[in-house]
């Protein structure tokens, strides 16, 4: 089970400190090249204008924690990397409980939760813990250290381009900017690079080319648009935004803005023949980078496969999003195998014409019983279906749909078919 | 409350002999122009050709009433203008009372209701009074007495055209040719006077220019239709024909032949959030002029706001339809509201564009919150669900149908982001 | 009723020996030329080439039968043709019961039925036989005998054209290849034979062509598309397939492939109106000629009425598929007028614009109530309606679908207006 190899590799990412930009980003990113060694990682400086945004200063954090009036040493960044809100400024000082507490944040109705709170655009500092704790401190005077610095720097991102028979892309695009959390983010860029890996090893048989990229959230996709939009409008012809693919509790679909491109109809068909009760979210549940490739005038035809949805489980955005009771093998084997079998179906989607008119004489080719019978009919019946849709304007997906199969229940019949030249592709 | 103010008009209107012609539609088209100074007067003369019919002799009424055998005087017309047939011959004669009966007019399943009957295009005589009336008229003669004229006059309708940005226009369209009833008709030329006092009010901000009229029904449609159809073919953009507009029981919706113009689609939305479960009629059960307006040939896109509709209330067509049980302030506010809402979308119904790729830096302009939270998303989602459907192909009705939100709810949206210069309307 | 008539002929049709060739289908061709005189028997030489498929040699059958060990003559063909394989090569020789079994067929779970077998591209021999008898089989050595040729002969089907005022064309397909069984098939060519001659009998009056065939299945409709697809794909209109119209069950529809063609929509409108609750079959029911009609690069506009469908009722393919329990004179009656209503409904299903803008003064022309009361509107409605609706693009069939009758109720209509001028038909 690949979800396995999947999981150890989340594991080994787990305790990176992964933000918008700085060590824990680029550690990441060297990690995933180690599978990946075509991942070619890039980097825009601080201050670069990215359509309305601006690539935010780099952050680095060398430590930060609390000192109790009693001395203890509490929310300390290198045990949990949550405990630092994201983007907190140096601060080095002494404060009251009640003035600390105007930096404290916590989740009153998640009480054993640690919250993942960042202020990128705002300069501030702060810690975050558990309600438990906060509840358990004691009055007095707390020493407080933040050891960050923001400066300008880069903000580094991983880019893989696969070339296929096709100069026509299919887009994959995940980010690598949320710290020790594991359906939202980690389980996105490991089953990435585990589909990333399937494709090099079937380079040569490859329709379609592949942009893959491994991006902070949000600013790295403005920033990756910003680039290369007019060319990834012109080539891209399918895609999935990867995320939270890591629960075995639901699968879920988000579609792009257009909502019927091929990458919605693809995800739609796979999630529906892998669980019927798929969660088929709207264009107004949307919450991650799909924001921005379907934004107006950018319109790339982007989806999103998921397990549970970023926002819809208890655990997200806090530290209880882990690698034990949320992410696990059986999860992240679930998710790899939905967008692997999207992926196929992207290639595979080709549109076929019969070759001849009328129905082919089967019986002559050996593909027809000789026997008319009762019952004889209904042993071809799904390869006479499929033969009599076969007019040159129907897609495999959308016959599929019509004979109400799996799409990858015709894979073998098409083959077939091909062989005895009874239907071909039409370009 | 305007509605008390229309409700108020509506009593002053009341007592007037309204018709096809004559003298009550011209003391009525009079009143309403003491509100709408620019309110053009006009007459075709009678035996004027108008497309497949004819204008009808204008019809004078000095005085109608029977003299009972024991010399009570009933069915008179200076009591109640519903005791006369419409369009009745001059008659002075003597009859027996099964001879009368011949011409009288009744509703026996309404017993106390005085029924209103017309006889526009067979020259006839005849009085309409309560069943429990006629039950109780004794045996004997009785001296009828009918001073009408028919004659070669005219027939009078009042036009208002007010100017706004755009030659294109909206259409309003409502009728006066209906004696003492109140649902069916007053409450359509008052909430129709008031509308027009508000457009003038507001001249200098028009998007569209106004074109509203009052005239007889389905005559005076073919009449004026006859005169300007090409012209409003070329220029009309919406409009609605305005009836049944004033009692408080249900809103309503009758739909252009069409079905699916921006009439149409204004109509149900601005009903659906007024009152969700109003009654979505079809174009078969439509009855008033849009019958002229949608028909093949000339289709203007005009559709029907209503409250209760004519002809599906027990009060119909009869005395019992009045300004103190039927038709209330309360009912001719609910009706005013709804067709200005309507007047309003198609107003501000316009296309806007984001200006900027992928999302704008909302914080940055102050518009976003700087701390990135669990729920703190939820707090700017209508905005950004709003800028991400801002492709310029989606006019605000729909984007609003999208959000599920009414439309209004959008007016000071689209306000602070045209200031902020991050949309701006398509032409 | 017909219906009688129909049935007559199709006793006279039941014990010929249909097959995909020879005397048999000649005499069911002659019998019925009896009815149409103008009936074009064609014949196509064995070998022929005919798109992926070869016309197949001429099947004679002179006798057939078996000698049990108790010198017993059992499943003797001229006593039923069933009990003779399709299409069985000849043979002479001794076997025992077990050796003769790999020879037998019967249908267990219909234990008293004799099946229908055949086997048209592999050459064999075999006999059908009930369960019920087989299971009575002594022990021994049987004897058989099967006095059949197989040769270079010809494949025969008849061809009616009838010349309508327009070249474009309807097209009718029925087939001839099947020994005696009522529903599947004797209910096809006696059926259309009747509707042939109705048509014969109107042939002054009819606006389209017709192109009528009595064939073998599949084979017959492969080398019939193989000689005329061309001119077909150009002149024909509407067609159906018919074959399954004479039990009294059930009504159903087979859908073209398109499923959205003229015949298409006729027949869903006939039989919704006939019966609301026929079987609405899709695509992938199909099962007859429609298959080589509505292949791919074919495209006819061919759809299937029928009663109860092949393959759906238990007596399908056996013996017991009767004249006298399944298939009835009421049952072919009603499929007689299932199919003249769908014929006459494309007849005259033509689109009407009225003549005059806005709608006509009916009252003039002595079409409408000259007193308007309450309830006189209701009288006229339909007229209104129908004339409302005749704008020269909605065709009658979707009139009567907005109106919700059926087609047939506005033919008086639509003759009542054309003599008045109101509406005229669209070229």
């Amino acid at each position: 089970m690949i979800g396995k190899k999947i999981h150890n590799f989340a594991r080994q990412l787990w305790p990176l400190n992964r933000s918008l930009t700085g060590d824990g980003v680029r550690e990441t990113l060297r990690q995933i090249a180690e599978h990946l060694p075509n991942l070619n990682i890039k980097a825009v400086p601080s201050g670069t204008q990215v359509f309305d945004w601006t690539v935010p200063k780099e952050w680095v954090v060398r430590k930060a924690y609390i000192i109790t009036p009693s001395g203890e040493k509490i929310c300390d960044f290198s045990e949990n990397n949550l405990h630092l809100l994201g983007y907190s400024v140096p601060f080095n000082g002494e404060l009251t409980l009640d003035e600390l507490k105007c930096n404290l944040y916590t989740l009153p109705e998640q009480p054993s939760a640690i919250p993942y709170i960042t202020s990128y655009y705002k300069e501030r500092w702060g810690f975050c813990l558990s309600q438990t704790h906060l509840d358990m401190l004691e009055d007095g005077v707390y020493k407080v250290l933040i050891d960050t610095e923001l400066f300008d720097g880069v903000l580094n991102y991983g880019e893989l381009l696969i070339k296929g028979k096709s100069q026509n892309e299919v887009f994959l695009s995940t980010y690598v900017c949320h710290p020790s959390m594991a359906n939202n983010e980690l389980s996105g860029p490991t089953v990435v690079t585990y589909l990333a890996k399937w494709l090099e090893e079937n380079i040569g048989e490859l329709e379609y080319s592949y942009r893959i990229i491994f991006i902070p959230e949000t600013i790295g996709s403005i920033t990756y648009l910003s680039q290369h939009h007019k060319e990834m409008k012109e080539k891209t012809v399918a895609g999935f935004n990867i995320t939270c693919v890591g629960d075995n509790r639901a699968y879920s679909y988000v579609p792009s803005r257009d909502g019927e491109t091929i990458s919605d109809n693809v995800a739609k068909h796979v999630l529906k023949w892998i669980d019927p009760s798929f969660v088929n979210y709207t264009w107004l549940d949307r919450g991650s980078d799909e924001r921005q490739y379907c934004a107006p005038g950018i319109d790339l035809p982007i989806a999103s496969i998921l397990r549970t949805k970023y926002g819809s489980y208890a655990e997200y955005h806090t530290s209880l999003d882990d690698l034990e009771k949320v992410v696990t093998a059986e999860g992240l084997d679930g998710g790899y195998w939905a967008i692997r079998r999207a992926i196929e179906a992207i290639e595979k989607n080709k549109k076929f014409k019969v070759t001849v008119y009328c129905e082919p004489q089967m019986g002559k080719r050996g593909l027809y019983p000789t026997l008319s019978s009762k019952t004889s009919g209904e042993k071809v019946k799904l390869m006479m279906d499929f033969i009599s849709l076969c007019d040159g304007k129907t897609s495999l997906l959308d016959i599929a749909n019509k004979l109400n199969v799996p799409i990858w229940d015709l894979y073998d019949l098409v083959e077939k078919l091909e062989s005895h030249s009874l239907i071909k592709a039409i370009e």
